[in-house]
């Protein structure tokens, strides 16, 4: 391995040479942003050999460095062994930025090669002493990023080429773009046609290049954008109604979308697309042209063929315009999707208390795993109508496990359940009619007096938030301290995000409004789906986590505006036997009574007896 | 007056013609960035006749338009009545930008005066029709400002002239700036000495400009700062324990300073300074230069004088470094100024007891006024030791008066106070060892069920955040929201922010942090100030708030980190009269009751029997 991966290197410093490059750097993104990478887009991995979620690999003609956080500090080390990449540990003070790095390295080889050179040198390395240029896959990266870069680095005197793929040329057994079938979601489950969403795309469009206009950040009128790029996978499906699987737990397809004021083209490879598909889109006035680079917006209305260009220079004013323009629209729910949403709740519900009345004595019967229980809940949520897949990939994590916050267990790390202490369960699934996202921690028998805390102070916080009355267009970042007040006064918190969107048979975080600590602009509005998770994570000890997936519904309009509140989505029982019923108020516990006679009544119909009786009863009160 | 104006817009266009001109900017900022303007800066005013706090005059060669918000469409309506002036309104869709009006109007004039033009014309207009140049005195506009000034114009073919202040030779009868004596803040009440602090800056900046390296925002070394301009009044005084009294209610006098790593300078009018403080600065190795147009950075370290230098061009790494520098290192209150806080606030709340006692027999006995109730507290305050003058105008609102969040009473608007309804009182004084500022809402007799109402909910908020422990190193937005809980649920919200630092006999507004819905980066730290200030306003009907200043203490540390919470520094009552003890938690109600005890035990030993006895006496329990 570490010996092609030397080869791949200097593979790649030929090309480098040949192209009057310095210096390549190669992160760990696809040209869609996506949170799941399909392995075409993996060259990180491929040319450094470390497979983690994240990192940088940056090679220049002599040197080469990998940039990764702490979660993979060891990971990294370990595979980047005998390899040419040293490990940067991104966080630690003594870590220089890639910036500083390259153009310290850079300066440098200059010198040596200017020292080495006679004159005239082969492989055009004299110009390359006067002309000093880093090369990207310009896709690959956002236009902010390539805008801080061409910054930073022209600063430093070194120029910015976007136009290169390099493993296109040198990954000779690079794996294909997924080419599976893309296919149409029904109205009934989209609830409205591509066309309206077209429409209200290009209004708003239009609105912001008047807002845009009004405060004119950009003097010359041409600034207002012919149209927009849209790369993010999950705003395609939304806006043309269809649905694909090249993406792992996400029914996405690989594609582009350009979109102006008088036409929208759809950039894809054309084996995905079966008659019906290709007469669905003719006859929605959609143009089809084969996958390439990402389409470029400054040619755009100048009849330039879109589909063979590459973003070489950002464009800021139009950029912003479209930023987070389908996502924001994607975001707010119709009548059909929320509708969609409940049906699906209900069948997810359904596994869930199978698998919940399956589990205890599964683990007192011995030889269940974390592992073996995934397959179980997996196995019942595929007896639902409309199953498509999961939605990402479970977390089962018992006890000390729980404490890791991303943890997925693995035939090494997989451990067998014992009738005690605290099981995470993190999950989900796709349903034609909607997505899931769900987490329950459950007492597999007697507990710690600080698990059965740790499990209150997380209940109660999601409480105070599902029952939080809110002004209509605040951000998430507002709201996200009432979830955490009652660990707060504990001396407890936690690292990650309150909340994020939950798309509707799309992804499992969607945007562009989040629940959370740091600042999230995006304004929350009735519509929006929003999860509501709170967690304790005590490492080497345990981890609770409570997560309903919730719909943000108008609450009431008064002299000081409209208000908003969460409702509850999902529909599974909450493990209430770690509740230690003094630390809660009677307001806390009315909202759990309330949300379990919810859940009674509606799962009931589709259970049988046993499982039904499995329902907690309302508690009458406090305590009791 | 219109006429005089007419005049003032004619000499400054004829000014304009002279540095070939096509339009000039008059904001209402002055130099320091400061809350309050002197006379001598008000040159938007003198310009214009509007003498509102907020509003942007811009003029051309045949133009004239002024910018302001909501709160002055009528009054500047009014006050422009006869001038040049077009009102522009902010805030309305229809209303352009400062940029839009000023790209279309030159454009426009431009075409207007080449047509005229007879080939060589007069007061280089015929250059003018080439140069498209407008005008602003730099002086009073943030770097940020220019900046995007430069862009924007830039983008629409018009340079932008930083180096001009026509009110220095238009406006003859200009106020001059104030030249009050400055004094020496004793070290007991400043608690660090004023080397100690200039040695804390400038390893501050050392420290910046390191982390600014590794993120190297900006590759050219030189880049890192050869010092820093200050120029906020406060960081000065502050920084060199000086004060002074050119700023209405603010201690501060009028200079700037250059503080570079090996010497410090400060520009001043020499006046201002007597012997003692002149050996004082000596002493400490402060020079003195007169005081000018702002230092000009770009140029230290070159060996040029920075006191007669024009800050042209912002350094955008350079002012970022500096930037809220010394702000953020004098927000954290040393012992001996905390100390100073702790005495000054129990000299302010024997004087509020004082006029709290005094208030409601006098309203009922008649006569009582909102501007002689003023009168009253203010001559109680400055009968106590080291008192100073008052940190603000107090806002002394009666009934629907109370609604206006920024309401000063005037002979005009002057309301007879009733034995009924509310009064809101916010006010705060400026002592020599520290500032205060604390609102109460009084009850003068019988409210109706709605104020109890509102009064109740705004105590709540003000509990709740009291009662908040909250990580260390959050920003405050994140806990504004608990101040809001209570109120939100009722359907009820405030426009304004909830808490701001406050000076030690400084500015009463001190930042940078905030406890503010909008986003506030700064992070919370133990040893800071903030006051804790919701409130509810119904127009037309009545406004409650309740502000205490709190200090930000230590709250323990856990395998979570340090923990922070908020201890009041006012000692004051609390009106119980409004309170509807149904609505308030057990735990509410001992918050209100230890407070009560802290502030009886706090303050009886410096009131009389009567004034003593006037002190609500904790209640046992709630409701009773």
């Amino acid at each position: 391995m570490t010996n092609s991966i030397r080869e791949r290197v200097e593979s790649l410093r030929e090309y480098m040479r040949r192209n009057g490059l310095c210096a390549f750097i190669i992160p760990s993104t696809d040209p869609h942003q996506g949170e799941y990478v399909p392995e075409h887009w993996q060259t990180r991995k491929w040319i450094s050999g470390f497979d983690g979620s994240a990192g940088t690999a940056v090679v220049t003609l002599s040197d080469a460095a990998l940039w990764t956080d702490s979660r993979y500090y060891i990971a990294a080390a370990k595979q980047l062994e005998g390899t040419p990449f040293q490990l940067m540990k991104e966080g630690l003070p003594e870590t220089p930025s890639i910036y500083d790095w390259l153009i310290d390295v850079i300066k440098n080889e200059k010198l040596k090669i200017k020292n080495e050179a006679d004159g005239e040198t082969v492989n055009g390395q004299w110009s390359m002493v006067n002309e000093k240029v880093v090369g990207i896959d310009g896709d690959v990266f956002t236009a902010d990023e390539i805008q801080e870069m061409e910054e930073v680095l022209g600063k430093a005197g070194i120029k910015l080429r976007t136009d290169l793929d390099p493993a296109e040329e040198l990954w000779t057994d690079r794996p294909p773009i997924p080419k599976n079938k893309v296919e149409i979601q029904p109205l009934e489950f989209a609830g409205e046609t591509a066309e309206s969403k077209i429409e209200r795309v290009r209004q708003t469009l239009l609105d912001r290049i008047k807002n845009e206009k009004l405060k004119i950040k950009d003097g010359n009128a041409d600034a207002c954008p012919a149209g927009i790029v849209i790369s993010q996978l999950d705003d395609i499906a939304w806006l043309l109604n269809l649905r694909g699987s090249d993406v792992h737990c996400n029914p996405v397809f690989v594609s582009y979308v350009l979109l102006t004021l008088n036409d929208v083209t759809l950039f894809i490879d054309s084996e995905k697309l079966d008659e019906t598909v290709r007469n669905y889109l003719k006859g929605i006035g959609v143009k089809v042209k084969p996958y390439g680079p990402s389409p470029n917006l400054s040619l755009v209305g100048r009849g330039a063929d879109s589909s063979s260009a590459k973003v070489t220079t950002p464009l800021p004013t139009r950029e912003r315009l479209g930023e987070g323009l389908v996502s924001s629209l994607k975001s707010i729910k119709n009548d059909a999707e929320i509708e969609g949403f409940r049906k699906a709740m209900i069948r997810d519900g359904v596994a869930m208390v199978k698998f919940l009345h399956w589990l205890k004595p599964a683990v007192e019967a011995d030889g269940e795993t974390e592992l073996s229980i995934d397959r179980k809940l997996t196995a019942l949520r595929a007896e639902q109508p409309l199953y498509r897949g999961l939605s990402f990939d479970t977390i089962a994590a018992y006890g000390p496990h729980g404490a890791i916050v991303h943890y997925e267990a693995t035939p090494e790390s997989d451990v067998v359940l014992e009738p005690k202490g605290l099981l995470l369960l993190d999950s989900g699934a796709q349903y034609q009619d909607g997505t899931t996202d769900i987490t329950r921690t459950i007492a597999l028998g007697p507990l710690t007096d600080e698990e059965r805390l740790d499990y209150t102070l997380v209940l109660k916080g999601h409480i105070r938030l599902a029952l939080t009355r809110f002004p209509d267009g605040i951000s998430g970042t507002q709201i996200d301290a009432l979830a955490r007040y009652a660990m707060w006064q504990h001396g407890i918190n936690y690292g990650h995000g309150t909340g994020h969107g939950v798309g509707s048979y799309l992804c499992v975080h969607e945007g562009p409004h989040q629940i959370r600590h740091t600042w999230k602009p995006a304004p929350l509005h009735a519509g929006m789906t929003v999860t509501n998770e709170p967690g304790i994570y005590r490492e080497g000890k345990h981890g609770v986590r409570i997560e309903n997936t919730m719909l943000i519904v108008e609450d009431g309009e008064t002299e000081f505006g409209k208000f908003l509140r969460l409702e509850p989505l999902t529909l599974c029982p909450i493990d209430l036997t770690p509740v230690i019923w003094e630390m809660m108020t009677q307001e806390e516990v009315d909202y759990i009574n309330n949300y379990h006679k919810k859940v009674y009544e509606t799962l009931s119909p589709y259970l049988n007896e046993e499982e039904r009786n499995s329902l907690p009863q309302p508690l009458q009160r406090r305590g009791e």
